[in-house]
């Protein structure tokens, strides 16, 4: 399974990682991220292509883009996750398997953090693991953690 | 960070992985996961003790039990998650980090499955990366997918 | 459609029916209840294994069980009813016809007892038919009460 | 307990049963129903008026009549049970006790059939047990699934 | 002020009015109720139509004729004051007053009794006087009860 | 029935009847309503004690100090009825009958005022009928529009 | 595609319309919207039958007398929309397609009729058009406005 | 009535009509639709703008363009409709009639899409036509429909 | 007034009372509150048999059996107190006077302990007033702390 | 622990109880309660200042009195308890313990009275023990009922 | 714009402004804040009239009071601004503006405190300024801060 | 307190201020409110840098921007306010105190304008003042209507 392209997406305020809130979101930028995640996806032969917007739009077009040339998305919407539908019908145009990254855990916050349009289409949800979650996000895209058997 | 010792639990009905529902859960049995498990830990010279219990009150006593012994904590409550305010308590009393892992994504699923009580006490949640996010949660716990660097 | 075997479980408290409230639940007993149970099987040559249990995992386990050797399962889980999600999940796992039976009718009580996580897996509800109930559940089951015809 | 007399309400769309989504209600026509009801309750040497109308009015007013000459009433309001509280207030002014029917289990449906008018006055409810819980219904009130006995 | 015409309607089971469930509702019958109206409007040389029907098309078809020929309209709609948008609908298309009389206090009863579809168009509102509360809505239209002055 | 004695109170800003959103509540003033309800009791032989206060407390105590020497009580509340726990209090603890008036129809107005702490425990609610529905709640008190009969 | 025949309903009120409420629902009686569909129909050589009723049961078995003879329902179920039960159920044993209509925007007017028991059943939903809001159902059911192509 | 200019609004994800979910949408193509309203407005001697943005600022900036230069607005705003209280501000401020299209009908799809910040400032709303909705709105907007009469 | 015989039970998670975050629950372990107990109780010439258990169906038993042989009961049901139907179920069979204790305040904390199963069939609750909080429902239940008078 | 000082405020109607609603409340009367006190607060040589008012404003006035001078505050604000945001107000300006006391258990009555603007400022909270909840109220406060001990 | 006269209102606990919670207040009094005021409007000529209270019933009277000789109102009713339909209603009949004034900001602390009945009849709402709010309140009445122009 | 620099943004829509409705919002254009600003800010020697965009994202850029060079923000988010938790999250980022300003009064409109996403980080928020809301917004954040004192 070599060879696979994986598209991540990162949603408003991510280019500010590192340098916001640290107390919440950590001292890790969006930069140690992207290396982290590119170190993985080496790891298995596989390319990623990482990016980040402010703007919903931009998203859109992005997800719409990935129905050709990715074979997984990482998906770390932020802020719209919990009010974009347009987001979330631009997913639902993929055949490629979702997954929905948040850095912290949004079911411990603010009760608008607690809803979100892209569970309902991803394959899986990994919270609170920090910039780490990019990496097992991957894993799972790219089954790597696992050597073999039928799992 | 060798020589670390993770409790993992599995709530009610776990024991019947892999034969029930396999167009939900998979065929993936619970010993399946627990030989996963065990070779993940290996990696990092650690040790698991993998549990399962139908009855909410043996869980909870496994909890309190926790206080001692274990780095970590790796819990996947399944039906309890969304009814167990006793289960919330015990984790409550533990000093060290808990996983909340699901194998599938509850939040696609039945509404009465979209509350958890873990989640407010829990460092990450995993959901919806089948089996394998037991492994992600070990990994979380154990730093084991990261070779160095300050994340 | 003879030699058939029905399970008949019984939730937390059903233990002291007939002391308990009599102005709402009659003076009928569990071990009443059984007899005319087994009187109603007889009659179509089939078995019937008869439990009560305060405890939810006790629940759960017999349920588990039910997965082999029996062709049929009548519920009355009483307070568990309204609160055990564990109870529907283990349910969702059988083959078998399950029917639900309460002794009086839970709609005409407190709100709390309104919502059921037992009927969304349910072939049939019986409600308020005091302990008769118990029959018409094995007689649906077990077809007894129609003599021929396409019903 | 011999020549009792009792009323079988049927309330809208209930005349076209067997036609109408047979994926849900089954083939069995309300005149097999008539059938069932008249067989069954010619073992308890009783009779039966066996009614149909598409009219709230209609039942309303056949409500009104079985003040007098009915020892028990089994009411099956289809979509009238969800919306009627006329009907309720017709049921409330009888003496003689109620069985509410219901072909499918109205609680494993859409939400607006989880509620029902009918339920806070009737002595039982039968659902899901298809045709047959006509018959329970009768088998109730003419008390004639049981020999003996103090139940 | 005289020669009024007064249109007196009245909802589904009050027909039964004296006979059903006394301990709420009293002994005085719809009759009684109609003499009562008849002397109060003969005072003010006024008529009065006075009519029931358990038929919400009949009340709505009756509220249409209103149009002409009527000074003012009571109605005591009984269970379709809860349910009917049509009612409320034809209401709407009359230019005479409309005045809304409850026997009982329907506040102090159900919750489904809270809610009412006439209210919103009713110049006023009289419950829980009994029968009189028809004589007070007459009052109220013709201006009887007040001999002279600037109210 | 001579000589009965009723009290009449009227809470907040009614002091400003008349003068007060005429456009809503008419130019009646609260002292021509006094007048009115003075005629109304003068032809049973009846007393009527008239007082309004802009205090929920002196309301309370005028309510307390109703237990006896009254026959019965005409109150609306204004304001206070939508948010006063303890005038509901003090209401219960009276023997004589209390009807609650409202001079427009709350119903009609904003969602705030649908609600009733006074409904609850009174005997009837006349709302709408402007200055007239106090004449129709003393009527109603001293059974003086009737001459006869057995209603 | 010609000598179609199509069924169109409508329901309380609506024999009204052009003389209730015309600032909300213009001048056009429903005498004006038949000859308009008539006039549409014959375009296409499809023939209609243009039927009202203020009665909920009169709709309900024109409903089911729909299920042979017809190519299609448009349906403007006035306040039966948001009450009826009984209608959804009826249209729902249809296999011809249906178009809701209304002649205003209901979500522009009171909160009670945002709800539509018939939307979930139709294939299309036209509101406030006014009474040409029939003529495109028809259009759409017939096909009549597009000479040709594949959409 | 000749000359008529009419703008067509899409939202997002329009762009990719045809391709996406065709199960749902059908396969009609967003080009399609733009030939069809464009054969439609020529019927009547009118043009149209056809427009279609992900961007919701862009639709708000065209919105605020057709302040002048346009007789009439035909807006599918996608998965904005849901959610953009800036698309309904921006078409508050205009004085051309609005018609709210979606090919679909979202009441019989997932709860979110039952609001629409659209409707409560729309003409009209057509809604399951699929592409023809865009015919009927320019029908509507130009009147081409109907030949003649007062209608 | 001696010799009394009073149960106290303890449910899931108080065994470890005065380890178990100190800051909200203070360092009193439940050793200690059963040593005031015991002193308490002796004050009166009564007994006192005081239990914990973590488990629901242990407590429901133990209120099974306290129908005969005790005189009261007092219980700290913890977090049961918010998710056990079965329990009250269980309380509600006694005859014998029940007193909620909470250590703490549940109203000042998280929502899901704002609702009680216990408080509905309790005769007394205390809350907040720590281990203390088990001897006041002692004295209550004894009638301890007041010496004489009609109280 | 002597010579303290601790302010008693009781609320609206409390100066009625005893005569008040005695099946709900008992024949005890303040000054019963009062005396009550006064006896327990001697036992420690600590002194009462026992309050009554039926007026919001002086309950107020008192509370801001008592920032200096009392070492306790117990409080039953009866009705105000569910609509008092003012006194909650007054009460977080206190340095001094505040002891919510209720006669009756409020949770076992109207959902009014379930919400308690009291009870997140209060230290503790005593319920359904009836007059003598002010007694264990005192204790409390004064440590009175425990001789020694670390608790 | 001269000699105008504004009428300052403070409600329940603004007594103790500055000795309050000053982490949340701050230490400003109130005799500060009539300081600002009184020197705010003698720059522009103005007079104001101070007050604070604790009782609702004497805010409703000055605000009855203003009707006649103020020019403006600037209100800060503290917790009656959550609870008082009376106040609003009081406010409701004044023709003078209406500025609503909070020190904090309301909507960032408990829930209860975000809804205001004074918010529905103010032309302004200034919240969180402190206590220069009513230095803008006062500013935006007497139209002072600015000098010219068209605004 | 001189040569400070204030960041004002302006949301969607806002550009056409003084065009729009004026009826709701008035004459006063963009163009003014940024003269008055400029104004009000040169009376402190402060600078202001004045914005409008429609663009959700550029209002996120432009938040990020101001974390360096600016200390203060005033931001009328017009419509987003009420649904973009980005922009919310934006300004949680920053240090500089940011009041939030409505040139109407949103809480006396459509419920849908009564939720606000950036009031819970504001410091202050200054609504219903028309223009000069912003006026006041810069002389909070420039201290510049108090010559002196310790406010």
């Amino acid at each position: 399974m070599s060879s696979q392209n994986i598209l991540v997406l990162n949603g408003p305020n991510l280019n500010l990682l590192g340098t916001r809130e640290p107390e919440i979101y950590g001292a890790t930028t969006l930069a140690d991220i992207e290396t982290m995640c590119r170190a993985e996806a080496a790891k298995s032969g596989a390319e990623i292509d990482f990016r980040q917007s402010n703007s919903e739009v931009e998203l859109i077009e992005w997800i719409q883009g990935a129905r050709t040339g990715f074979d997984g998305l990482v998906i770390n919407a932020a802020a719209y996750t919990h009010t974009s539908v347009a987001i979330h019908d631009a997913l639902k145009m993929l055949d490629i398997p979702v997954v929905e990254v948040h850095i912290t855990n949004p079911h411990a916050r603010e009760p608008f953090r607690h809803t979100s349009y892209i569970s309902p289409i991803a394959k899986a949800v990994i919270a609170g693991c920090g910039a780490r979650g990019y990496v097992f996000a991957l894993q799972y895209l790219l089954n790597s953690s696992i050597q073999s058997g039928n799992v």
